[in-house]
C-alpha cells in the first residue's frame, strides 16, 4: 500500500522547481509516476519521492545531483525496480532519477572480453546486444534488472558459483558523488593495484555512496558445450554433501540449485511434473563437448554415494530446458501455492559446510510457524532463498513471516554466514546488518559520512 | 642506502616508551632491526622506523595502535619486507609493527574450502600446512610474502588468470583501526550483498586504513592434473594473439607467461638452455587428466595459426619443471645479465588487445634509453614487468631508469590500463596514481581522513 509523503520540506519544493526549469517534461510529479518508482516487490510499503526526474546522460545526472545538493533534496537512484529490500522507496522524500533513458551499450571490445555500457541497459539487452559476438554476460539475478541496479546491489543468481557476482564481474565504474563531482573508480585492466578499490566500495553500496551512471563490465565466451541434468535425493543433507563433494573434487560446475520437497511438490503442481517429492538438484555444465560430458559423468560418480536416484543428464537443448522446467517456473509455481498472495523473498548465505544444517532448521521453523515458503538454493555459494506466502492484508500472516525472516538471519549469521547473500540491505535489514557485522557498521557511517555529509545519496537504505 | 632519522618527535619517544614498558625486549630500538624493517627490495632507499615492535596477538596490536594513536606516532605494519614500492618504509619515522609472531594457521575448513589465518603466515607455510587435505591456496607472487602482506597490496602472480588476486580469494579480515578499534569485514560466506565491502576497502589499501590481523581466505583443490609446455613465437604480437585467442576461446588457463627475447637470452645463458632468442609463451593447464589434455591439444591448435615453433607440453612433473626451468631461472637470470647489479622491478597492466603494442612500445623504449630491463608478462591477464638493471651508485643509470619507469606508467595509463597491476603504489608510484585516478583520489583521501584522521597509518603510502 502506498504511503503519501504528507509533507514536502520547502527545500524539495525549490529543487524541484529548479530541476523543472531545466527538464521540463521530462520531469514528473504525477501520484502514478511517482507509485511506479516506489514501488518494491516485498513486504515493505512504498514511500513515495517528491518527484521523478528522467536522465539521459552522465552530466545530466551530475546537474541533478548538485541541484539536489545545494537544497539538501534526497536522491533515489532508480533502475526498473526489481530490488527486494525497499531500496528504491523515498522515506524522506526528494527526487527519484530514472536512469532507464541511459540504456546505450557504448563500446563492445571483443578482444578483451569487456564492454562499457549505462546503467540503464538490462542484463537481457546486453545479452542480446553480444549474442553475434559470442560473448556474454552470465550474472542473471532472475528479473531483467538494469545493469546499474545489479551493480548497486552487488547481485548475483544462479551461476555465480562458476562466474562470480557483480563483484567480480566489473572492472570499473563512473559514479556521480554526493556533490556532483564525476569519477573513474578504474579502467579496463583485468586486476590493478592503484589504491582504494573504490570499484568494489561502490558495487553493494545500493546508492548511498554516489549514482552509477556507466559500468566496464567483463565478459565470457558463449561455452562451447552445456551439459544440464537433474537429480533427487532422500534428503536435504544428502543432497547437500553431493555439492560439497563436486566442489571440493574442483568440477567447474557452472550452476548447481536445490529445490526443497515444498518447491518441488508446486513445480509438480504447476508445470505438470512427476518428480520424487524430495530435494532436487539441478546442474549445469559449462565448457568443451568432452569437457561438460566428462563433468557429468563425474557428477554421476559422486551422486551415486548419495542418493539411489540417477543423475538424469543431457547436452541436448530441448532436453536440457525439459529437465530444468522445474527451476524455470520455480517462482510461478511458488506463488500459485496461495492463489492471490505476495511472495516476499528473502535470502541468506552460510558456509557450505552448514548448509543442510541451515535449510533443515529452516524447514522446521516453517512448519513450526505455520506458513507456506518453498525453498530454493544457489547451493554452490551456501546461498538460499525462501518464498513465504501472505495474502494482501493478512496481517497476521505477515507477522508471522516478519519474526521468521529475523530468525534466518540471527540463524546464517550464527553459522557464520550473511543475512543476505544477492538481494541486498535496502531498508528491509538494516537491524541484521548491524547484527552481522558489529562494530564494521560504525566504520561503514564513517564512510558515509565522509562522501555524503549532507545524507542526501538514498537515505534510509543501508545503514540507519 | 639506508637514510637515518635526524630527529625523533618528543611525542614518538613518548609512545616507545610507553611501549618499552609493555612489551621489554619485543620492542627494539637496534640499528640493524630498524634497518631490516626499512628494507625496501627497489631502487626507493631506505627510511628507518624509531623503534621495531614485535606483536604476538590482535589485542596487542589494538593496544600498539591505542598507544601510539595517544601520542600521534606513525605505524607501520611489517611482513616479510617483499613489497618493492618502499611501503614499510617510515619516512616519519614511528613504530614498524612485525606481525610475523602472529603466524598461526587458526582452523582449516576443508568442506568449505577456506582457512582462517594469523597475517604472519607465508604462502609457503600455509601450503605446507595444507598439502594432506588436497588443498592449496593459489596465489604466487614469486616472493615468499605474508599473506597480511599479500592482502594488504593486493598481490596476484602467475596463475590469477585461472584463480584471480587477493581481492578474490579473501572472505574476509579482521582489522585494527588507527583507533585501536577491532573489526571484521566478513564472515565465511562465499558471497554477500550485506552493506559496503569492507574487506575489499583493506584489501590494497597498504597498512594506510587499518592493520590486518586476521584472514579467511578461500583454498582450492590440488587438481587432479597438471599440464604444462612452452612454445617459442616469432614476435611479440603473434604470442599475444596466441593469448588473447586461447581466452577468448574460454580455455581455462592456469598460467600464461611471455618472456621477451632479452629474457630468453638471460634464461640461455643462465640456465644452460637452447631456446630460440624470440617471444616464448609458458603455459600450465589444470584440471583432469582428460581435461589438461585436451586443452593442451586446443592450445596447440591455436597457437599453430601464430608461430611455427611446435608447442612441447607434458602431464609428466618432471619434464614439465624442465620445460619451465627458464621461468624459474627468470629473475635471477635476468640480474646475471649484470653482476652485482640491483634489479628495480616494475609492473604495468593493460587491456590485453594493447599488450602486444605495449611490450613492443616499451622494448623499443628499453633499447632507446639504453638500458637493460628484461620482460616478464603474465600476460593472461594483460599485466607485465620489467627489471631495470642498475649497478649501486651509478645515479646516471638510476636516473634513466626512473624517466623509464616514468614513461612506462604513462603508456599503460594512456592504453586504458593501470600503473601496477600487482606491485602496489607504495611509495614509489603515488604521482602516478594521480594520473590513472584522477579525482578519484580525492576520494580516496576522504576516506583516509575518515578513517584516520591522524595520518598515523603508514603515512606517505598510496596518498601523498
Amino acid at each position: 500500500m502506498p504511503v503519501a509523503q504528507d509533507h514536502q520540506p520547502p527545500r524539495h519544493q525549490a529543487a524541484i522547481g529548479i530541476l523543472r526549469q531545466r527538464f521540463g517534461e521530462r520531469l514528473s510529479v504525477a501520484a502514478s509516476v511517482r507509485e511506479h518508482h516506489s514501488h518494491t516487490t516485498t513486504r515493505i510499503g512504498s514511500e513515495l519521492p517528491d518527484a521523478v526526474v528522467f536522465a539521459k546522460s552522465t552530466d545530466e545526472v551530475a546537474e541533478i545531483v548538485r541541484i539536489c545538493s545545494e537544497h539538501q533534496c534526497p536522491i533515489i537512484p532508480f533502475g526498473v525496480g526489481s530490488s527486494l529490500e525497499g531500496h528504491v522507496n523515498a522515506p524522506l522524500g526528494g527526487v527519484s532519477i530514472d536512469l532507464n533513458g541511459m540504456d546505450r551499450v557504448l563500446e563492445v571490445n571483443a578482444e578483451d572480453l569487456d564492454v562499457r555500457v549505462q546503467p540503464g541497459v538490462t542484463r537481457e539487452a546486453l545479452n542480446t546486444h553480444l549474442r553475434d559476438q559470442g560473448l556474454f554476460f552470465p550474472i542473471d539475478p532472475g528479473a531483467n534488472a538494469s545493469l546499474g541496479g545489479m551493480a548497486a546491489t552487488r547481485a548475483s543468481g544462479t551461476n555465480a558459483v562458476r562466474y562470480g557476482t557483480m563483484r567480480d564481474n566489473i572492472l570499473g565504474l563512473e559514479v556521480v558523488l554526493a556533490d556532483g563531482r564525476i569519477i573513474r573508480t578504474g579502467g579496463r585492466a583485468r586486476k590493478s593495484s592503484a589504491g582504494y578499490d573504490l570499484t568494489r566500495l561502490m558495487i553493494g553500496s545500493e546508492g548511498t555512496l554516489g549514482v552509477i551512471t556507466e559500468l566496464t563490465i567483463r565478459l565470457h565466451g558463449i561455452p562451447e558445450a552445456v551439459a544440464g541434468g537433474i537429480c533427487s535425493f532422500p534428503d536435504i543433507t544428502s543432497a547437500c554433501n553431493a555439492v560439497i563433494a563436486t566442489i571440493q573434487y574442483g568440477i567447474p560446475v557452472a550452476r548447481i540449485e536445490l529445490l526443497d520437497p515444498m518447491q518441488v511438490r508446486a513445480c509438480n503442481s504447476y508445470s505438470g511434473l512427476d518428480l520424487p517429492e524430495e530435494p532436487l538438484l539441478l546442474l549445469e555444465f559449462h565448457g568443451s563437448q568432452a569437457g561438460v560430458e566428462e563433468q557429468s559423468a563425474q557428477f554421476s560418480d559422486i551422486a551415486a554415494e548419495f542418493t539411489p536416484h540417477p543423475f538424469q543428464w543431457t547436452t541436448d537443448p530441448e532436453e536440457r530446458t525439459r529437465l530444468w522446467k522445474a527451476r524455470h517456473d520455480a517462482y510461478w509455481a511458488a506463488v500459485a501455492l496461495m492463489p492471490g498472495c505476495d511472495g516476499m523473498s528473502t535470502d541468506v548465505c552460510v558456509p557450505i559446510s552448514r548448509l543442510a544444517e541451515c535449510v533443515e532448521e529452516t524447514r522446521n521453523d516453517i512448519e513450526e510457524t505455520g506458513i507456506i515458503a518453498p525453498i530454493i538454493g544457489h547451493v554452490g555459494d551456501g546461498n538460499f532463498h525462501t518464498l513465504p506466502l501472505g495474502m494482501p492484508g493478512d496481517d497476521v500472516t505477515a507477522e508471522k513471516i516478519k519474526g521468521f525472516t529475523e530468525r534466518l538471519s540471527a540463524r546464517a549469521i550464527a553459522m557464520g554466514g550473511t543475512c543476505t547473500g544477492e538481494h541486498g540491505i535496502g531498508q528491509g535489514k538494516r537491524n541484521y546488518l548491524e547484527e552481522e557485522m558489529g562494530e564494521g557498521v560504525a566504520v561503514m557511517r564513517t564512510i558515509k559520512q565522509a562522501l555524503d555529509p549532507q545524507n542526501i545519496l538514498n537515505p534510509g537504505k543501508v545503514i540507519s
